[in-house]
């Protein structure tokens, strides 16, 4: 089993650099949840990935669903898929997408969960993502946060943000980014 | 405002132990939560310390219960009381009580929680705690999980175990407690 490490994180709490900042230093790839995505939806275009993606999980924990896959089961099975595939090729960061639970008791697993205030993250937002016009910074933090919240309970079942779920959760404006990279990659 | 390390823990998830190997590495007190609590009950037997303690709160988050303290409430207005001095004289390390939350913005605080699973620590408390004829020891985990966690919740109106409430969170069985106690220590 390879050696992974899972990064699941607040929005805008600096999760996707930690992760980056992680794998460069342990000269490891790092996979972020919008290239996990892409490469689901490439794929996941043509039928033939899909099909095979939901006979594999068929008799799995979507067994009761397996009549009626909407189109976002459909993008969650693909994304599983290239998950356990990135996890099969060695060792690795995965940023985002439910890794942590999709590839428990498939890899061996270091588990990270980043998070800060609302406000540290808010403020960060509008830096590395710029302004938008419609929605003030908090706004577009809290809408984040329940969609991400939401999405992981209805896959994973497990509460989002319970320190229990994670062998190690970070508060990225109290401990600074660069402190957490240190700590996660000396644990690696 | 003091430096201190609060320490928030599973029940034998090993948090005493790392909360004292942390303070004698940094050189600083560490007071854990039986000896709050006792310091508490010796000063609380007298009545002019627990009035003192009453009126000192009476004004502030326990203003709507002052006419009907009950034993329970004049104890943890007493330790509330007895951490605020322990902090003000110098940085520590403080294991239990609700620390974290009663330190807020009272000290420039590190807060930790540290958990692991339920196996871990049910053998972990037989190791330094004993056998008990009477309960197995998952019964004895599980039955102070929920005290501590109905404590918590009830003085601190915080959800217990919360990443999000805390700068750091480890777990012990995966990280190991010598890790643990590196980490706090580096941060401090």
């Amino acid at each position: 089993m390879n050696r992974i490490i899972t990064i699941s994180r607040e929005f805008g709490s600096g999760g996707r650099t930690i992760g980056k900042e992680v794998a460069e230093k342990l000269g490891i790839p790092c996979y972020d949840s919008d290239l996990i995505h892409r490469i689901a939806e490439e794929s996941g275009l043509s039928e033939a990935y899909i099909k095979n993606t939901e006979e594999s999980y068929s008799s799995g924990i979507f067994a009761s669903r397996t009549y009626g896959l909407t189109n976002e089961d459909k993008l969650w099975n693909a994304e599983c898929r290239v998950i356990l595939e990135l996890a099969e090729k060695g060792p690795c960061v995965i940023v985002g997408r439910c890794a942590d639970y999709i590839l428990r008791d498939k890899a061996d697993l270091l588990t990270v969960y980043i998070h800060a205030s609302k406000e540290f993250r808010a403020h960060r937002i509008e830096y590395v993502y710029g302004e938008n016009a419609n929605k003030s910074a908090i706004q577009r933090v809290e809408e984040k946060d329940k969609r991400r919240s939401a999405y992981h309970r209805f896959y994973t079942d497990m509460k989002w943000g319970q320190a229990g779920n994670y062998d190690i959760c970070l508060d990225s404006e109290k401990i600074t980014i660069a402190a957490c990279v240190e700590i996660i990659a000396s644990l690696y």
